[in-house]
């Protein structure tokens, strides 16, 4: 039942060999990764503005500009930053490799646990700030913010479960169709301000002055446009192959659309004076140059896609920043690994979680979710290009030091952007990050050091083969058979007992005499060779009797013995009769296997009806 | 951990032995069972004077003391087949037994069903109506009502996981004090009558005629009084002995008490003039009586907490009754286990969490609860009756016509309740009852039907005993070891293996070539005689490539023999480790538990940190 609901979900399983086929090329490979980074510009101006118009009105258009100029360019230097990174690290990771090739573990999971808390911010607030929209257009819709934000973010895990080409088709085309959409509007938008049209000018007051917090904050709003572009260097091993040349296509292509759309929209709202307010800034720009008519609604619906859609940036990057961890045992084991469709499946349920519990605790409000956003993916970015800068001192040839420049530059613009949000943030969020973020390193260094005591327990040094430890036999397998009552179920289990050890008993608990009585008899009459020992359990327990019985002088334990305890369980038929029996066996086994000399077998007696 | 915050809120374990001491006499036996029926008080008049005055006006009051007069009738009725019940059936189980016992499987399954749901109806409207008494005082509780009764609900089940006695006592309390404030209050009031005080007369219209059917559903609404009376019944071996007397006392004392408290507060009211309205009726005639002083805030927190702990006896009478029906295999059998404390935990645990689903759902709304609520009690009091009156005739005996005429106008009376409550109350939610009964009901015969046949497959026959197929050996034990990788662990199970069979083989599933080379590699270096079979796994399973193998030619397994499949397994220290490592262990096992042949064998690996 639950196997066919999960088939039509998410398809059927594929083999290890179909993973090559799963890998995008630049086509495709684009707009998943670039999603993030792109659909920026349909609100990072928006936060822009917010910041400075009620203070400085029409100035603000000009620290606006200035501001965008200031992000392009960071965004420049971590594009050709970047490149450098896919170029010496084409197996992917990003950040959190990068950072603990050069810098040391500590560094590493650092930048790990930074990405992976801004790679779930960013669901939670892409697909919030996309209802927001659309609430906002259908007013019906408002009470139902949160319930509609849960099921985009389900929608999105199914559709990465089902695996990484078809997600890529399938969240790939409403990118292009954005860009598409954004290009022709900044066309029009010059052509018609050529052909003579004059904006009409809103009438807003300022009533602050310019100050320096203001300006830098403004800048923290509009560095959420940022996010996303660390997403290439992660996916490398994503790619068809060439895949580090078809990952530097990639990130190139995303910083031109990047440039070209957010200088176009930025020079348009300010020639077009944009407020931003009741609407939306990309929409009041589209509705000025266009009017009310289709391309109008094209840029609003491609809009509202793009931003539920740039969560998948954050749905291909954590869940292979959490396999890469995995293999390095910083998370849990099982985050590295792939499900039927080959995608990883338990990262993609993770962030999905993790993300619907942010959503559910904040109610959906942007406002609140902005503040932790943009910090963690900051920190990494400086982490990275720190690593990178330290690497190519330690390399050789002739251009290395350029590309240390390069990747120093980076190191240094990306750490004054973490002060600054920091301290223009702080108050609005940026603090929990700054919380969370040393407690998951220390439980991610914790999860190694547990793991790496783990395999040190297991591992067979070569002065140990040959040894008795490794070859010797168990000489004596002596079994016990608890059994609840005289049946076939516990009487097949102790002909198998008997058939593995000459030395078996019978094992029952009681909780009166009554009972006691009545199974001594019934197991009389079966005329069995094996000894039935009957314990009474004042406390309706099994296990402890049965530790107790181990230990007395009547059942004379030896150390270095092995105990088999043969648990007899009958074996239902259909799933749901399980709830109609106790659990005591999974219960009893779970107990007994802590104890080093006791091997726990079950014999399972199959029920036909 | 989790044990010792178990321990804190429900104390140590308690021994078989101590149920003698947690059962209760005839003063403490009283508030438990009786609170439910007593605490009708607070709510039944006003119930049917609601659906009499906006039609009536002060005609109500006439009409009002009739119907109160028919109830109490049938409350003597009902006390007086009851007491037949219980000398009858001195093993409680109530109305499921009797009507078991004389009517048969399916009329025993449905008293008990409605019961079941009455019980539970029970929890939710006296908790609800209990917090909307405190939040229309306190209206600042009031947007956090559901958390309130969902609390409360906790609380009491905590109370009663602590066990019985412990929980009259707690319970048992208020009940008394409830009783004695409102006997005081019935004399003052008449006194203050009696000294010449003359009551103020409200202006209230009549805007209606009064017809059958409006003097039925204000019958149908005080018929919630009953509730609670067959608890007594129900909680026979719950008293200490002589544990029939014991019952009957309560059951008559309950009677009485209801009688005095229910006929002085009705006749009270109807003298006082008092309207139902903004605030509670029984409040509002302390206030009257007794004006602000210390002995209205009395009558007030005692009623407040009456409702809350009427609960309580469904409490008592739910988990017992399905304990009854778990021993007869109606419902699954945990429900029939008694927890440390002794007290019927899962069925105490069950209660609360359908009642916090009810209470939730319904939004804590009284109104929207009291639809569904006392028809399942009186389907159950008729199916009772009718199978008392059943019994009478079997038997013999100089008295029994006129018992059993007792117990026929007992089944008369309530069957004609059933049939208004269904007919008066149908759209306001008895409808869902009508529809719920039925199904729990197949639900209950389907379960008996799986035990059954589960008992019939489990059971010896006398001319199986001596058959190979109870004594015999099994000749051929034939071992698979699967292991992940070469360590400890693993060949910890090899070792054991080998010691209980000369046919073993070790088995790995590798996802990729190279992880298939590398266990070779490794298994080879140990030099162990036991063969490696490596399969290679498309669909990264373990299981199905492992049944496979078994099925194979290679392999050549046999009719009959038996395959014992070793699983070894580390055991952490600690328990937050499991989280850290795959879950596969269980998985294999429950899997491989479903074949017939293979035996499911797990051998332990300790590891110290």
């Amino acid at each position: 039942m639950f196997n066919k609901i999960k088939r039509i979900l998410i398809g059927p399983p594929l083999k290890n060999e179909a993973i090559q086929g799963e890998k995008y090329g630049v086509l495709w490979g684009l707009p998943i990764l670039a999603s993030d980074a792109i659909s920026s510009v349909a609100y990072a101006i928006e936060e822009i503005l917010l910041a400075l118009i009620p203070v400085l009105a029409f100035a603000s258009y000009h620290y606006m500009l200035l501001i965008c100029g200031m992000i392009l360019s960071l965004l420049v230097i971590l594009v050709f930053s970047y490149s450098q990174t896919i170029e010496k690290y084409p197996n992917g990771g990003g950040a959190f490799v990068v950072a603990s090739d050069n810098l040391g573990r500590t560094a590493g999971v650092t930048a790990g646990a930074a990405l992976a808390v801004d790679y779930i911010l960013t669901v939670a607030v892409s697909v919030s700030s996309g209802v927001e929209q659309l609430t906002s257009a259908f007013t019906v819709l408002k009470p139902y913010t949160v319930p509609i934000c849960v099921g985009l973010v389900l929608l999105l895990m199914l559709g990465n479960l089902r695996g990484l080409r078809e997600s890529s088709r399938i969240f790939g085309m409403p990118t292009y169709a954005f860009i598409l959409g954004i290009i022709v509007m900044i066309f029009a938008g010059f052509i018609k301000i050529k052909s003579g049209y004059v904006p009409d000018t809103p009438s807003i007051k300022a009533t602050g002055t310019v100050s320096m917090f203001l300006i830098l904050r403004a800048f923290s709003n509009g560095c959420s446009a940022l996010t996303g572009v660390e997403a290439v260097s992660n996916a490398v091993p994503n790619f068809k192959e060439p895949s580090v040349k078809n990952a530097k296509k990639v990130l190139f292509l995303l910083g031109i659309f990047v440039v070209i759309t957010f200088s176009g929209v930025a020079t348009l709202v300010s020639m077009y004076h944009i407020v931003p307010g009741n609407s939306a800034v990309i929409i009041q720009l589209a509705e000025k140059i266009f009017g009310r008519n289709f391309a109008f609604y094209y840029v609003t619906v491609t809009t509202f896609i793009i931003l539920i859609i740039a969560s998948n940036t954050a749905y291909a990057g954590f869940p292979l920043l959490m396999s890469v961890m995995a293999k390095s045992e910083y998370v849990p084991r099982r985050l590295g690994m792939r499900g039927d469709r080959l995608s990883y499946s338990n990262g993609i349920v993770t962030l999905s979680v993790v993300a619907i519990a942010l959503i559910v605790i904040f109610k959906a409000r942007v406002k609140s979710l902005i503040g932790l956003y943009a910090i963690g993916v900051f920190i990494s970015f400086t982490l990275s290009q720190t690593g990178m800068f330290k690497k190519w001192h330690k390399e050789k040839g002739k251009s290395r030091k350029a590309k240390a420049a390069i990747n120093g530059i980076g190191a240094i613009a990306t750490l004054a952007v973490v002060v600054i949000i920091s301290f223009t943030k702080f108050s609005e969020g940026a603090w929990a990050v700054i919380i969370v973020l040393p407690i998951a390193v220390w439980l991610m260094l914790q999860i190694k050091k547990h793991y790496e005591a783990v395999a040190d327990q297991l591992r067979i040094n070569e002065e140990d083969i040959g040894t008795d430890e490794i070859r010797g036999n168990y000489n004596n397998i002596r079994v016990i058979v608890p059994i609840e009552s005289v049946n076939r179920s516990s009487v097949q289990a102790l002909r198998y007992a008997q058939s593995i050890s000459k030395n078996v008993v019978a094992f029952n608990v009681s909780i009166d005499e009554e009972g006691a009585a009545k199974v001594k008899r019934k197991y009389d009459m079966l005329n069995i060779s094996i000894p039935l020992v009957v314990q009474y359990s004042p406390y309706r327990q099994i296990v402890e009797p049965l530790l107790k019985f181990i230990d007395s002088e009547e059942y004379n334990y030896k150390k270095g013995e092995i105990i088999t305890v043969i648990l007899p369980q009958f074996i239902v038929t259909k799933n749901w009769h399980q709830i109609l029996h106790n659990r005591t066996r999974v219960f009893v086994e779970k107990q007994l296997l802590k104890y080093k000399h006791i091997v726990v077998a079950t014999m399972p007696y199959q029920l036909t009806r």
